[in-house]
């Protein structure tokens, strides 16, 4: 205890060290184990910062295998594309250029066999029309004397360089040409700058457009041949997800505010699903982008009517709205009385079911790629569930009197004749169940919104009409 | 008359040419004039097309002058360096290496001053690194001998390549470092590979090096000192712009539901700028991501929390939701009653002006970065109106029996007894106002998560407590 004044000065040392003896609160050779501690922490930080980066590394390659073969094949094509440069015979063709055709491949490669191919198209052609305006400035530039010649070739670069990047920032341009536009001020300014000194230009460009070939094409088969990852069918299956993840959001939030807390512990782990939905415009965007660019792949054809997938997703997206503020409703403070739940637990669980039941059914539909014919009785039957609900929140009034004054009840039971008196019931009260059922009600009317885009989708990509193993009716 | 039964057989070509004379139906001169018509349209089709497109690029241009003088500071900073190499001196000493100076400019010049600086610092990194890194692997693979420095060299290639791609999905070295890993693996590539030829490794290193670092401080001055554009200063704009849209579209709705068609006009405008909020996670992540590289300017030092940005950013989002659905039940074809939205249209008004107030208010905090003695008494307010309209929501019951029965309540009016029959009114009727008035109290208690928010960054940032001039109430 007599250390333990010597030492109060320096509580924070303690503090610091909780689990170190006093020993180590001796200055003398407390400076040194201090430093020694400093150092094993940081060592012991960075294992756990790189174990715990392995960890998230080795769960993506375990999760998403795909991502995993993507690298090795990254890695192929460019030791496939090195080769090439190893080989004699072609080094001798094309010098220092070879260099491009790695260059190409380093750049071009991407997830996606419709980014790669976008990009590919892109620098290709971006390649040629920048080398072949290149060479007509570079011409015209020539005509204009030694003097004028830095002069002329510099303003072009500038004013095309200035155009092209005015170009990058007009959203529709930006979401197909982008990368094009940039390789396109690039060659430009290169062959341009390079005109200057080298006389070969037309050599040049001939062997630079080969090696892009050369790249791209090995981009191009790699991709494409081994485990190829399509653009269109990652859209496909994120809106495919989603819908799943939507009604077993719809069902586990419904589910989460009617029954008790004994089951909550199952519904509670979907819940989350919709926010998901909420954050995939961009991700849904670029995809849609991408897959324009894919040949038929699949089921799916070239002219496959990627757009409609959009507008399944935003209507999606609305439909997530209401669910967030379902969610919020349900996890406020002020609750409804159990016996107004009750009155309403039967109605609402079976309005979310079939709700969720149509967006499961669409769900069919867009797998199977056939029309369901089920949908639209599921469509009917949440329609008529959403009438029920309805009938339910009109006959409430009435059944206030009865739920708020349970001595009055008890008394009244079984007689028609209401109470002498209106009931001053704190509407506060019931509004989190009616709200939660005007939601429901909404909610009803967003995924009708999502049938008609789906069935837009099914005429657009004309989807097969149901057969009969598929519907429980018999097909028309 | 007879004409018209003639060509009855060819209705659809009348209706293709609405505006030709039936003289255009004559077969013979049909195909001749069909066609010309046909090259009219596209001929007007592509002009309207490239008209539509300049008037758009045109828009940009007026109204975000910004982005044009961007597109001048590319021009500039790419002629700047391709007058560097014109000069015959550094053209000598760096050889065709100088091209990666122009190559530099074009890649790494962005809108934003963080993401230029973002690149350039990975860039040089990158290169620094890969290039030590592959000079190393080539020494190793010259130990190996002849035979087996391509495979050595083909496999470190294949190895690193497909171990930098990897990285790149991990999303917080993708947000970071993305482009850093691209590059560490082009130049490891075109190291390794360009090393098996060339031996004057070490001398191209330094030319490369020195190349990037004339490409990396054009761009660098060029962004930072002309007009620059700060992702930070961005970020910031974005979000004061949404608080106030927030408040726009939340003041908007409310009088849209309860103000008469007349004055409709003035705030249907506004009624959208919710989305901009919905829609702007990605945006706020991305410049949040580069203000970080940013060194201080204008009011922000260097260490800014940017992060907590993302964080108001993201209880803006879960506001909005709210307001989204608001805006759905708003635009529901079931109608509450005109005498029934009476009841609520004061206290709901109020609320909605309140919120919208605390909101605007928290727009003057973040603009002046002064903390706000006011913002404490509009949570007050807002408070206290969610409170009365509570207690509103509470009396209705025994107002809905007055409501209900008009005749009924002409006769009782003014007296304080009830009815002496519990009204059996449609509770349907009056569910549109109640959900409104419980989405208004939820919306306050999200505006609430907004105040904390901002209340954070003004103690992150050390905001200035409020001055005597900026509030209304003496400074304490």
């Amino acid at each position: 205890m007599a250390k333990g004044n010597e030492f109060s000065g320096r509580l924070e040392w303690r503090i610091n060290v909780p689990n170190g003896t006093s020993k180590t609160l001796v200055p003398e050779s407390g400076i040194i184990q201090k430093s020694c501690r400093r150092l094993q922490d940081v060592v012991v930080g960075i294992t756990l910062g790189i174990w715990s980066f392995l960890h998230k590394a080795w769960e993506i390659g375990v999760n998403e295998p795909k991502k995993f073969f993507h690298c090795l094949k990254v890695g192929m094509a460019l030791s496939l594309v090195s080769l090439f440069y190893y080989m004699r015979p072609l080094y001798d063709g094309y010098g220092t250029n070879a260099m491009w055709a790695v260059m190409t491949v380093v750049v071009v490669f991407e997830y996606t066999v419709g980014a790669t191919l976008c990009k590919c198209v892109n620098r290709a052609i971006a390649t040629f029309l920048a080398g072949s305006l290149g060479i007509g400035v570079h011409w015209v530039a020539n005509q204009c004397g030694e003097k004028f010649e830095p002069i002329v070739l510099d303003f072009s670069v500038f004013l095309l360089a200035a155009a092209a990047t005015f170009f990058r920032f007009i959203p529709s341009v930006k979401a197909r040409f982008d990368y094009g536009l940039l390789i396109f001020i690039l060659t430009f300014s290169l062959v341009s700058v390079s005109g200057y000194r080298v006389d070969k230009l037309f050599e040049m460009a001939h062997q630079r457009l080969s090696t892009i070939a050369i790249g791209v094409s090995i981009c191009i088969i790699t991709s494409m041949l081994l485990c190829p990852v399509w653009a269109g069918q990652e859209l496909y299956s994120l809106i495919n997800r989603n819908l799943e993840k939507l009604a077993d959001s719809l069902d586990g939030c419904v589910a989460e505010y009617f029954t008790d807390d004994d089951t909550k512990e199952d519904s509670s782990k979907n819940l989350q699903g919709y926010k998901c939905v909420l954050n995939s415009k961009a991700t849904e965007e670029s995809m849609a982008n991408f897959a324009r660019w894919e040949p038929a792949h699949g089921r799916f054809n070239f002219r496959h009517p990627w757009k409609q997938y959009l507008k399944i997703g935003s209507s999606m997206r609305s439909c997530a709205y209401y669910i967030e503020t379902l969610n919020g409703c349900i996890s406020s403070e002020i609750q409804a009385p159990e016996s107004l739940k009750k009155h309403f637990n039967d109605v609402c669980m079976r309005l979310s079911s079939h709700s969720s039941n149509v967006l499961k059914e669409l769900g069919n539909t867009m797998k199977s790629m056939t029309k369901s014919s089920k949908t639209e009785s599921s469509v009917r039957e949440m329609n008529f569930t959403v009438q029920e609900l309805q009938s339910a929140l009109k006959s409430l009034p009435y059944q206030l009197a009865l739920f708020t004054s349970p001595a009055l009840e008890a008394s009244n039971n079984g007689k028609d004749e209401a109470p002498t008196e209106p009931s001053k019931v704190p509407l506060l009260e019931i509004l989190p169940v009616t709200t939660v059922a005007s939601l429901l009600i909404e909610i009803a009317a967003r995924i009708e919104g999502i049938v008609e885009e789906v069935d837009e989708l099914a005429n657009q990509a004309e989807f097969k009409p149901a057969s009969k193993k598929g519907s429980k009716e018999p097909a028309k």
